[in-house]
């Protein structure tokens, strides 16, 4: 990258981090834990964030969703009954702390135990950003191949969980769960992985499950 | 965006689109069709392209193929006995033309008759920049969801053909083709579309006699 685009590059990041501390201080006085979801493309993070959001009942939960173009993401998870709003990116590749916190306002953040926030499906750009997240979670479908987090160290590296999704497909694409794991591990040493299928309902339990010891041990 | 971005930005596309001129110009003096893929990381355009190195046999054929990191898809398109380099990006979310013209340093071009570029897995940042090629071949796979052509219009609205993959999966993902050509569409009215499985080789027969007419009508 030439010099001066790496300077001003470093320079949003700086001011991201910072707005992101803002947002972090903001959520833990609300008394909210804030997940984020990072994936491909139609790795399942809307349909996963679906049944997390009914799963959850009846703890107040509500969801942030990122695009770049539509406001379907928000239109379906509206339908579990959760307030939710859509983030429009436009052509960014990635949501940041200033997009956030501008969604939020207006919200009352007492009233939330649990924020979700789907970024946008890019499985390089999100990793720099942080929102203010307490929980970074990095989605990959069994469709995908193994190999993803060799391929995409870095946004498997600055990930918390792995959720590997859509197991009920998993014979048919010839998923080789071990290679899979270990390639999660190798790109995040020693982090938690589950599988899930939105379709079936396995594994999501125990997400939730986790999810709720993981926000209860923060408190 | 902030102003001073969106300046810096401009300034580097501008750059990169003389760059691609240039690349353009060279590649056809050579006699080369260049093709480019671009698709979500896990959309299977490695596969794809193996099988369309083979298929175009005796053909002189070539591939650069970009990623953050490792070298696993040169080694395994590699084995199809066509010359591969790969363009490491370390955390760029894109190729640009810079580094394809790096990349082709000490390469003989009249020596090749088509040249593939594989792009990083990303269906937002490869849009913005042309690589010189004759053809930008947008993939995606049957278990991404339909919807994605509305999600990431830009790569979409830019491509030349769609190709939808692992067609083999079609069923088990409860694929819906009517809905997922009509999104391609409404993203790029009056694309190509192909379906294709590199698993079970349904339509790539099909997909080499259209890439061969198209490089024929060129040239």
């Amino acid at each position: 990258m030439p010099p001066r685009i790496v300077e001003v590059r470093e320079g949003v990041l700086k001011k991201n981090d910072q707005l992101a501390r803002e947002l972090r201080l903001r959520f833990r006085r609300a008394g909210v834990y804030v997940v984020s979801l990072v994936s491909s493309p139609g790795a399942g993070k809307t349909a996963f964030l679906e049944h997390t959001l009914r799963g959850l009942r009846p703890r107040r939960v509500a969801a942030l969703v990122g695009d770049l173009a539509t406001d379907n993401d928000a239109r379906r998870l509206g339908r579990s009954g959760a307030p939710v709003r859509q983030i429009t990116t436009g052509t960014v590749c990635h949501l940041d702390a200033a997009m956030v916190a501008q969604a939020l306002e207006g919200w009352e953040l007492d009233t939330v135990d649990l924020l979700f926030i789907e970024n946008v499906g890019n499985l390089v750009c999100p990793s720099s950003y942080d929102l203010g997240e307490d929980l970074r979670v990095v989605l990959m479908s069994v469709t995908e191949g193994e190999d993803k987090p060799l391929k995409y160290p870095t946004i498997f590296n600055s990930a918390d969980v792995a959720v590997i999704t859509k197991t009920d497909l998993a014979e048919a694409a010839g998923f080789n769960r071990d290679q899979a794991h270990a390639n999660v591990r190798a790109a995040r040493p020693g982090i938690e992985i589950l599988e899930t299928s939105a379709r079936n309902g396995d594994g999501m339990g125990r997400w939730i499950e986790r999810l709720l010891a993981l926000s209860e041990a923060r408190s």
